[in-house]
């Protein structure tokens, strides 16, 4: 395994309006986008990989060779890895929306000449989706290898699967959940208050007033990083360890992992944009694929045509277990064939992003398996485009 | 069972100063109380009841017939109720620091002459049982019959057995805990952080500027109801209901949970003050008997000399029954008496104040074998003033 090296975005901009779930459209958009390996001769090796929450198209391999800008999912995607770049055409792209480069709320608005702010669209999962499938046209691929994603990345898989059934042959959804729970909304909902309710945000325009609302986006960051780890790995990390061996009697910083999160808070609140985390946030929240299906998610993937994996780690109080097995269960009972990995980890939510060998040799496995219909010929010449 | 009707808070001045744990002390200090019931010839039948992080001294009755005075302990204290004012002569006493009587943060500092702010010492759950031993001097009790709380009361309680071993036989610790966990500290740190970094809280003097740190408070409120039920209650109460039936597309109220959570924070940032927010918050976090003990539960508690009823809720996430566990455990090691229930209730954190039947008769059937020592006699005539 070797790491991919030095890689760098592009971008496409697109003219033709994107019509959304909300009713809204967008007149014209930017995605920011990375691909790494090479398209084969019949483009039947592609893969997309969607992201999640704060991360972004750069899923793999630096930009310099300061390690500090490798991608996030480097782990996962490279030369010989479980995701081989070597096989596949692999692509990272930027959500609509996002603070990193495709079009946002810190971008001009065409119709108004300054900063869409507040009044970027509400973006769903399933918008992202449909914006990925004309970038996926642009770049000649009618039918994705996979589609692939951890958490909000795999809602998107998800959604692909039953969006465009014929255009991904596997589907592969890590420490996901086909809706949020209250508790889940619940975190969401005080994360957003926490920064609509800071001054610096002023509706939304801070942009203009030159000035971040970093004390919300702070708490929200503090709030969302609680939710990603385990109550025992927090325990077994942090415990009750005083930063200074002695209660200080203030409001300062007694305990480490309060010194831990208000770290990550501080260095979240420095690049993230305020309105992107209100949007991200809103898609995780509307997410529900079997609300037209009456809630019924065994009608809502009947027509999906994709083969499955499904992987879950025992300690993810965020997305448990459970909520992969609904999915796994509706897909059994459409007679899908689903393979699915319930990887007993210590590491909560934050797993899907972690080296665990058994997790990775489970992805390995699949890509591989699935590398034999493209390398043995077995596609319908009518799949590929 | 009846109500107790129409009660009322009583108040007593110490002047002597309170040495408090943190080195620093209260050169005099005011106790607000009530009290149920009638204290025996002997004084062995007062039962002191501590409260939890948002609750008072006002633990039964009303203030006057408008139900909503109502104390936050009613349906277990009172004629006839589990704590029976019949047999029982039950106190609750607001603790220092709090906002509703006893001596606070926005109460003026004699150095001063101006309300002490965020210069009110922190104080611990072992200063309160200090504060607590004094009005009980003064009141004439020797020895309690029993010290009860839930949560944070609980924890006082515990306090009072390690501190004050003769002085109380019975030691009723509710859905409680001998420490914090990391998670537990993370959720009050993040809470903290929200009021901290409110422009309105003006570094705790925010009396003087006429302006309460609302959005800080409601944020930390909105995030503490959270860990005070269970998500599977949450699911059924509320689930993924939505307010209008349909989704909003923006940053408003979409569904019920959102909009129970922001009322209940809109509330409490009307009444609840933010000093007394931090100051609780911290006396949860410092709450650790064993630390001087190596960590060592057992020999904490070796020197008790009460008998224990503990009882946890199944779905309790904040203080799990495993918490409790803990304390039995250590308990039997030294060959104390202990009773525990473990009631699987679906309510979570919030189950120790709620109406459940088994509970309820755990809490009475304690309470009636521990009344035939009072009333027969049993009582070494030493161990009552």
């Amino acid at each position: 395994m070797t790491s991919l090296g030095i890689v760098a975005p592009q971008s496409m901009f697109f003219s033709t309006p994107l019509p959304l779930q909300s009713g809204a459209k967008l007149c014209d958009y930017t995605l920011v986008y990375e691909t790494y390996g090479t398209l084969n001769a019949d483009h039947s090796n592609a893969v997309l990989v969607c992201h999640a929450l704060n991360a972004s198209h750069h899923v793999a391999g630096h930009y310099s060779e300061d390690a500090s800008t490798k991608g996030w999912w480097d782990n996962m995607v490279g030369p010989g890895k479980a995701l081989d770049t070597n096989k596949y055409f692999v692509i990272g792209v930027n959500n609509l929306g996002s603070c990193f480069g495709s079009t946002g709320p810190m971008h001009v608005n065409p119709a108004t000449g300054k900063p869409y702010g507040a009044h970027f669209p509400v973006v769903t999962v399933e918008d992202w989706v449909q914006s990925q499938a004309r970038l996926a046209d642009a770049l000649g691929i009618q039918q994705f290898a996979a589609v692939m994603g951890g958490s909000l990345g795999g809602m998107q898989a998800l959604a692909w699967s039953i969006l465009f059934p014929e255009r991904l042959r596997h589907c592969v959804v890590i420490a996901s959940t086909p809706k949020l729970t209250a508790q889940n909304i619940a975190f969401d909902d005080v994360a957003r208050q926490a920064i609509l309710t800071d001054p610096d945000y002023h509706g939304g325009d801070f942009y203009e007033h030159g000035v971040v609302p970093k004390n919300g986006l702070r708490v929200a960051r503090m709030l969302g990083h609680i939710t990603y780890l385990s109550d025992d790995d927090m325990a077994v990390k942090f415990g009750r360890d005083l930063r200074s061996g002695a209660y200080q009697f203030g409001f300062g910083i007694d305990f480490e992992i309060e010194s831990y999160l208000r770290y990550q808070g501080d260095k979240f609140s420095e690049y993230f944009d305020a309105n992107t985390y209100l949007l991200i946030t809103k898609a995780l929240d509307y997410f529900d694929p079997a609300k037209d299906f009456g809630g019924d998610l065994t009608k809502t993937l009947s027509n999906t045509r994709a083969e499955f994996l499904l992987v879950s780690f025992s300690t993810d109080w965020r997305f448990a277990p459970e909520r992969s097995h609904e999915m796994v269960q509706a897909l059994v009972n459409n007679k899908r064939t689903v393979t699915y990995a319930e990887i007993d980890a210590p590491h909560g939510h934050d797993a899907f992003l972690l080296d665990d060998q058994r997790y990775m040799n489970v992805v390995r496995a699949y890509f591989a398996r699935a590398y034999k219909e493209i390398d043995g010929g077995s596609l319908k010449a009518g799949a590929s485009a």
